[in-house]
This record gives C-alpha cells, sequence and structure tokens, in this order.
C-alpha cells in the first residue's frame, strides 16, 4: 500500500462510522416515552395496520432510501463481496443526506444470487421510501432493477445504470454546443457494454441520438453475432445502424464521440486522431481514465471529461442520485421513466449557461444541482 | 378513536419521522469528497475486501443496531405485520439512539416465514453491529433467534424474550429483598407462555428459582400434557416440580409470586387473596394489566409492578436493551448468555439502594441505568 492509500485507511479508522442516527424527537421526560414510544406508539401501529399507504406520512419511510448491493461489481474493484461493498455504499449514504437531506441506510447482502436479492429487497421495503441498487454486476443487474420496479411500490433505481446515464446525457448536451453539431446526428461509440454502458446507450437512443456503437471485450455488437446474451442482443437491435463490426479502431473512425465505461489507458492517441473533426471524449473509468486527457487533447480531441474531480467536466453520479429521489420521494413518484431521465439530464445541462470545452456540466459542489434535478423529477 | 388517541396520531403525521441520519464527517470541499466517497472510499474497500473482520472498525457496522420485525406479535395488537411494525421499531431506534448512542435502523420485513426471516437477516448482517430481534410471534420466534444466534457473528437478541427476562428478574432480586423472602425459594407462577413468559421461566431457573408453574391458554404446563409443542414440553421439563395441574385458581394458591404477560383483567382479587402472605404482583399486560395495582393492593399484595409509566415499578424493556448491546458492541462480545442477563439483572437491581413496595426497579429517567447494564456484559 502507498503511502498516500495509508494516510486515508487510517482516516477511516480513525472515524469509524461516516453516518449515524439523530432523534428528532425529545426523550427528556416520561410524557416524551409514553408519546413516541409505549402507550403512544400502539396508537400509530394500529393506524398503520389499517391504512398501511400512510407509512410514508408518519414514519421514517418519509424521507428514507436502503442503499443495496451485493458488491459484485464494486467501483473498479469488482467482485469484492459484501464488507468491500460497505464503504462505498455509506459513502452514498453520506452524499444523500449532505446533498438532499435524505435518510439513506446501507445494506449490503451477504448473497449474490439474482432471486435471493429480490427477495430480500422486496421484503426490506416497507421501512423505506425508495431502493437505490448500486454495484450489482451486470447483467443480472438488469433483471433485478426490472423485477424490483415491477413489483415494488416505491421507486427503486440502479445508480450506476441511470445515474451514469443522466450525467453523460447532460454533459452530451452541452458538449454537442461546444463543438458545434447536432446532437442527435453524432455518432457516438461506447466502450463498455456493462450497467452504466448499456443503460447509456438505451437514453441516449431515447433522447434522439441515432448512432451508436457499443464495445464490449469481444469488439463492437451488432446484430447477429453470435455470442450475444439477451441484454446485449436488445442493444444490438437498438444500437449500430451502420453494423460496424471489429475492434475499438475499426469502432473510432470518422466518430463524433467516444464515451468510456470500461478501463484504463484503453483508448489511445491513433484513435482519438481518427475520430471525426472537433471529437468529444468522455473517459469515465475510475481511478484511471481509458486516455488521460492531456494526451486526448494532443490528439485532437476538442471537449474531454473524466469521472475524475482533478480534470475539468467531472461526469458523477453524485450529480444526479439525491435530486432524483428527492423529487421522487417529495412527490410520491414511483418509477423513474426514460423522460424524467431525460428532464433531468436536461435540468442539469442547463445550469451551465455558457457551456465551454473547460465546463461542459455543473460542480459537483453548486448547490442549485440537487433541486434542478429534484424539479425534474414527476 | 377516542381523543386522546386522535392526539397522539396528529402529533405523530405531524412529526413524520422520529429518527434520521446525520453525517459525521464534512462534505464542504471536493477534498471532503475524494477523501470520503470517491477515490478515497476505493482504499477502506479494498481493504475491507481483504480483512472483512475490520468493518467493525471503519464502517458503520461499529455502532448500529437493526431492529428487525416481521410484525407477526405487535405489542398486544397482535399480527398487524409490518407496517405496523414500524412505529414501535422505530420508536425503539429512538431509545436506542436517547439511550446508548447507538445507530439503529427499524427493518419491518413484508414476510413472515421463519426460513425467510432467517435467511433476509443473515443477508442484511454486513451492515449491523447486531440484530435486535422484536415483536416475533412464538414459538417461530425461538427458532429464528437460535439459528441466527449460531450463524451470525454479531449478537442477535429477541428482546421480547430477554430484554423482558432480565427486567422481571431485577424486579424479582428486589421484590424478594422487600417481603423479606428467599429469591430462590420463592413460589412463582408465569402466566402466559409465549415469548417473554418462555424466557422469563428460563431465566429464573437459570438464577436459582426451584417453583414455576407457567399456565398458557389451556392451563398450567406439566410434563406429559397431551398437547404441547416442542417448546412447552421443554418448559414443563425445566419447571412444575410439584406437578399443578389445572387453571389459574389451582396454581395460585399459596404461591409467592404472580408473573403476568398474558392479557388484561385475567388476574382476579380472589386469586390474590389465595396466594401465600406478603405476595408480589408483576402485572405486565400492556396497556392493560392483569390486574389494576390497586386491586392487587385490595386483595393483600405486597408488592406490585406493571409496564405501565403511569404506576410505580414499571417493568420495561428500555431499562435493558440499549446497554446490552452498547456492552456487547463496544466489547465485540457474540452471544448474550444466561450469565450476562444474570448480571445484567443484578446490575439494574442494585441501583435501587434500599428498595421498598414503591421502589423495587430503576426509572427509565435515570441515566445511571444504560452504562450499568452495558458493564454487566463481557
Amino acid at each position: 500500500m502507498d503511502t498516500k492509500s495509508k494516510k486515508i485507511l487510517a482516516a477511516f479508522k480513525r472515524q469509524g462510522a461516516r453516518i449515524e442516527t439523530r432523534a428528532r424527537v425529545k426523550l427528556a421526560v416520561k410524557k416524551d416515552f409514553s408519546l413516541w414510544y409505549t402507550p403512544g406508539v400502539a396508537v400509530a401501529s394500529s393506524y398503520l395496520a389499517k391504512h398501511p399507504k400512510e407509512t410514508r406520512n408518519l414514519s421514517v419511510k418519509k424521507n428514507s432510501v436502503a442503499v443495496v448491493s451485493d458488491g459484485s461489481a464494486v467501483l473498479g474493484l469488482g467482485n469484492i463481496g459484501p464488507y468491500g461493498a460497505l464503504p462505498v455504499m455509506e459513502g452514498k449514504a453520506l452524499i444523500f443526506k449532505g446533498k438532499a437531506n435524505i435518510d439513506a441506510w446501507p445494506l449490503v447482502l451477504d448473497t449474490q444470487d439474482p432471486d435471493e436479492i429480490v427477495r430480500i429487497v422486496k421484503a426490506i421495503a416497507p421501512s423505506f421510501g425508495g431502493i437505490n441498487l448500486e454495484d450489482i454486476a451486470a447483467p443480472k443487474c438488469f433483471d433485478i432493477e426490472k423485477r424490483l420496479v415491477e413489483e415494488l411500490d416505491i421507486p427503486v433505481m440502479h445508480d450506476d445504470q441511470h445515474g451514469t446515464a443522466i450525467v453523460v446525457l447532460a454533459g452530451l448536451i452541452n458538449a454537442a454546443k461546444v463543438v458545434k453539431k447536432d446532437m442527435k446526428k453524432l455518432r457516438v461509440v461506447i466502450s463498455g457494454a456493462g450497467a452504466a454502458g448499456t443503460a447509456v446507450a438505451k437514453l441516449l437512443v431515447a433522447a434522439g441520438v441515432k448512432d451508436i456503437v457499443l464495445l464490449d471485450r469481444l469488439g463492437t455488437i451488432y446484430a447477429g453475432r453470435a455470442d450475444l446474451n439477451s441484454h446485449k442482443a436488445e442493444l444490438a437491435k437498438l444500437t449500430n445502424p451502420r453494423k460496424v463490426k471489429g475492434d475499438l479502431a475499426d469502432a473510432m473512425r470518422d466518430v463524433d464521440v467516444f464515451i468510456g465505461v470500461s478501463g484504463r489507458g484503453l483508448l489511445k492517441a491513433a484513435h482519438v486522431a481518427s475520430m471525426a473533426p472537433r471529437s468529444i471524449i468522455f473517459a469515465m473509468a475510475n481511478p484511471e481514465p481509458e486516455i488521460l486527457p492531456e494526451d486526448a487533447r494532443r490528439a485532437g480531441a476538442a471537449v474531454i471529461a473524466t469521472g475524475r474531480s482533478d480534470f475539468p467536466n467531472q461526469i458523477n453520479n453524485s450529480l444526479v442520485f439525491p435530486g432524483i429521489f428527492r423529487g421522487a420521494l417529495d412527490k410520491g413518484v414511483k418509477k423513474i421513466t426514460q423522460e424524467t431521465k431525460i428532464r433531468a439530464a436536461r435540468a442539469l445541462a442547463t445550469l451551465v449557461v455558457r457551456p465551454t470545452a473547460a465546463k461542459i456540466i455543473p460542480d459537483m459542489l453548486d448547490p442549485r444541482v440537487m433541486k434542478a434535478v429534484a424539479r425534474a423529477v414527476h
């Protein structure tokens, strides 16, 4: 472990928990106990037994989100299990509170079986106003989310998919303005066809982008490729109208946009140089992007974004998930539709009044972000 | 609904949630995000993936308890399901924080299947430092708790059983002093053989009480009674050495102690009058006790306790569960043994220096209680 990592680990050890609970009522005198605990609580319990839908008005369900992971795809670290996942989920709970005053609790699961995950999340749902799925591997994340969205009466969102997709679309709206191209006519390559790549592709299609080529480890995804699972076969139908076959070099020629949700250093200067003029690069692999911004710029890219806070244009889900759930909780919205996501992306994009190559997306510290996204949810 | 209940309900509606989360670190500048969220959090995640046992030192696991119920036996309200149970679990979470600074989160489950409950609690355990089971019906509560205690490496306690048993034992230690009888020689009747009655009986046996007669709805429990389930058959072996058969009237004759965890108004003046001199009555049915204190006194009882805050000697689990989990979390104690419970009861009893008929148990507001119980856990 390097010195910097040692310092970080020492900080986590000193800190212990990063979130805690807090009482919202006083427990000072006997009367407080008899109102908020027994016997008073029996009145609320009897009432909710008869009117379960009122639970969201008189309990933690009003303002709470479970941040759920099985630890099967944590950051860039892979399948590291529930204990490895916990610091990330706790960090998200921290951001939920800091950004949107939402009471989120991390729930990391000691199972990676999709049916079990669905059963468990359904079983714990009564205490929560929403479910943020996180760091669950593709392709099982798609079915898990779909079933939970269908079967629960509270909002469920897999943030690796949709949080990422919304910020990417927001960034792309402004990047297109910077390079003076029509967003719908952009040729886009997406490197990585996991949770994020899939959701980005689907949202860009929904937003009107017509020419998207996705790549997984084996190359471009096209209708008829023999080894595609059902999710990738569906993507093949939605994308790749030019039926591009081959590897990244084949896909990159003459395209306008590269969106990387894959791995470090994967994009070479020659790839960038082969793109159309005024190209756009979103190299979001974390912590090491597909190409370093300076290398992309030297190879000719006009607008460059990464997932990192130490470069300009940080594409980060934290811009989105607090506002999405704030809006959903406040307005009783149960499904986060593609239309909602597009509205959220537009709202985010609009916060940058005059986009430039160095500024296509609002800053994580911009206090307007959460509310702008929340307003888009209805 | 009566006027008082309407007022209570209105207070719950105005209040919404009674607990919330709170950040324990600052999220003000970019550096805060990069330490406590990405990329810093990856260091903690990688570390815990390799050293999962360290999770309790650098995450919410350090100080958190899940308050879990399936809503199958809520207060005296019966099987009212997860939504009905939530106000009680949230109330317990509030008391965990107020009394012991423990971060507890209510998890009410949308299933009442024992195997499912065990699977779910095991699956969510990685995020928590302890599991407080609550308001789960007997007899399934016994197996659920037993399996979780065996299979998890964090403390698990069904509070309806053991919280109640500890306070009862504490009260009995002091009540015996007040009436100048040897506790171990007391003849005890326990009305109710559910979660609480069973645990009280077992703990009193462990503490040396030899003559206990339990009753369920069909009368006294004795070895060989035809209809006993396995839990009650086990109780029959541990108790009723005089092989008393019959109903409450038969059981009450010449005994020293009545412990009621059953139903309102069940104990009559004639029952009390038939007891041995200087009798002790713990009438803990909630909110209406088995007998009102004034009626018990008029019938000759010397020491009277109830579950209510508006009478003297309130036998309430809140005296126990915060300290039990505080001690267990602080000292890494994984099993709450009978020895621990007896120590906790003695510690509670000792806080009343000179017990009297009006004061056998510390007050819920007594600030020494939590720490005294916590010290007993080791």
